[in-house]
């Protein structure tokens, strides 16, 4: 299995070798059938297999049909970045969705959870959230954390093995380690849209990001659905970067968005239609200040690590990923309450270019 | 010069021969240097300039000052469609920004202004903006044309030339002819930001599109500058047929507003705020109610004419330059006041397939 999985990604082109530190593996960056990109193998054998995409339901009324044949567990879906946890020889480190070792959490991982669980099964795959105010990926963070990070299991895998634990056995598992877990709303059926909907309704009031719908059956199929807060809060957080994100990520979201306040027959269409007036224009109003007064757009980013090593790693890991477009600029690295806080910025050059020009009275041609 | 013009455009595979009736022409359908988009050229000698590319200045307060050398006249921006109106032998022709004889403007050009000034200067070419509810091309019309359509003057050229004729002599012919002109709000310099700041105010106050800042000088180097209203309103109508606009049609118009705000310190920026999210709120509803009842996402367009002959000339016209994307479809051609009423759909596919897939409960792979 595992040696298919590297002579087939190899073969296509579509694993890279990746070496951190003392640390080598292969890294799949691309989807390739049945390999999730994101897939890492360790050792030459030890393979982890990617998280899978999971479609968006935008229409509940006819989408909860249309997608389960069988009830549904529905879990919150937090709004953070993906990990996978997993054991490898004396180590557990955490991978990023992309499939890097992610310095940070692996860092962190201690503060987060419980790691007794890989004593007693070394072959699991833990795969959580990662969300707070200081996280070093994104802006947004969900209301119920308040400082730091958290972390949030939502699913278990094995190495060597594509599909999920099944819901039963991964509840059993993280209650007898005490692993922190994601909200689980209950088991539905596509008939309760009533108490659906109620329950989403609460969490868009409550600022949370949406649900995970997990199907009850060997197929496990999943859906995710967001709120009508989650759109409102992009759209602010997506407006001061405007020029940097792909113009669908608007589009998308303003579609959800419509759909969320048609469907759930919101009495406060007309308050959320302001409040996504006002998340546009303030997110700008965010990036222009910042162009008039830094000359570039940017964002101050804030993590707390153990060590100073890992805080090193992980520049050097944000400046890989993001690639040539996001700037990433280390700012500040000190001891505070017993972590190493580390600053830095990502400056947004398409932004920063077109508020430089407008501002600075060029013209433009539609 | 002509048989240049022809040549050039020929030779570079950027003209073509269109034949509408009994009449044929060369239609210029790509910028060349110094041959504008929409450049026409009957019987093999008369050229008709297209209309040149006007860019947009985003920022008044450097923007003015980068621009213009020289004081300059701000006049009313009309939110129709560009027009070109010249004599071609016994016939009084309407051409659209792209070059093609338009059927709707030339039947109704009788009713929009008076052809004598045709008779003393046949070499004139009368730039205009035609607009109001009941035009083929736009779906929003200005505050101040309650029903049909009107026609604006703001240009003259000559036959055979790609310039404008200067301002003092332009407003002397239209004066001397009756010719409906574009308001003009009065001659100033890159000094008098707030003069100029308070008649943009109040252009948006009143719904009122925008201006065209035009230098008075032989150069004459022009800007156009659109009010926050103008972009609500794009917001609005653009949200109706999201998918079949590109979405930098979104970005763009939000920078614009958000600049706007920002500049002209607007004390109403929180209800400017309320106004872009409920605008683009609405125009998504009005999308999916469509889709729900009609199965797809349509705008129904009426207009007047003079001929029926000219309103099925019309519907060619809008199905050819229209192209593929969105369709054309007739609905109705009665006589009704002394006019052919002629009623048609746009039909939107992109926004419709995708609205089709989200309410119909699939799922979408962000």
């Amino acid at each position: 299995m595992s040696n298919s999985v590297i002579e087939r990604a190899l073969a296509e082109g579509k694993a890279v070798e990746v070496s951190a530190g003392e640390l080598g593996y292969l890294r799949v960056y691309d989807d390739l059938k049945g390999i999730p990109r994101g897939t890492v193998v360790f050792d030459g054998n030890v393979v982890v297999y990617g998280y899978p995409h999971i479609g968006r339901v935008t229409a509940l009324a006819r989408g909860l049909g249309e997608q389960f044949q069988a009830p549904f567990w529905v879990e919150e879906k937090i709004d953070g970045y993906n990990v996978r946890i997993v054991r490898v020889g004396e180590r557990v480190l955490a991978l990023t969705r992309g499939g890097f070792v992610c310095p940070f959490t692996t860092d962190r991982l201690p503060d987060l959870m419980s790691l007794a669980v890989f004593e007693d099964c070394p072959e699991l795959v833990v795969c959580a959230e990662v969300a707070g105010p200081e996280n070093p990926y994104n802006e947004a963070s969900p209301p119920f954390v308040a400082e730091d990070v958290r972390l949030f299991v939502f699913d278990l895998m094995r190495v060597g093995s594509p599909g999920f634990i099944p819901y039963g056995e991964k509840q059993a598992l993280l209650e007898r380690y005490g692993l922190p877990a994601v909200e689980c709303f209950g088991r539905y059926t596509a008939d309760d849209l009533e108490a659906i909907g109620a329950i989403l309704v609460r969490l868009s009031e409550e600022g949370r990001e949406g649900v995970v719908f997990k199907e009850d059956s060997p197929r496990d199929h999943r859906a995710k659905y967001t709120t009508a807060a989650a759109c409102i809060q992009d759209l602010r957080v997506g407006a001061q970067v405007l020029l940097d994100l792909p113009p669908e990520y608007f589009v998308n979201r303003l579609l959800q968005l419509a759909v969320f306040v048609e469907e759930h027959g919101l009495e406060e269409a007309r308050l959320l239609g302001e409040a996504v007036g006002a998340a546009l224009l303030e997110g700008l109003q965010d990036a222009i200040r910042l162009q008039r007064s830094e000359q570039k757009v940017l964002r101050r980013y804030r993590c707390r690590l153990r060590s100073a090593e890992a805080a090193e790693r992980l520049i050097e890991h944000l400046a890989r990923e993001t690639g040539h477009q996001v700037q990433v600029l280390a700012r500040d690295l000190r001891r505070e309450q017993g972590y190493w806080v580390l600053e830095f910025d990502r400056v947004y050059p398409s932004t920063s270019g077109t508020l430089n020009s407008l501002l600075g009275g060029r013209l433009s041609f539609d």
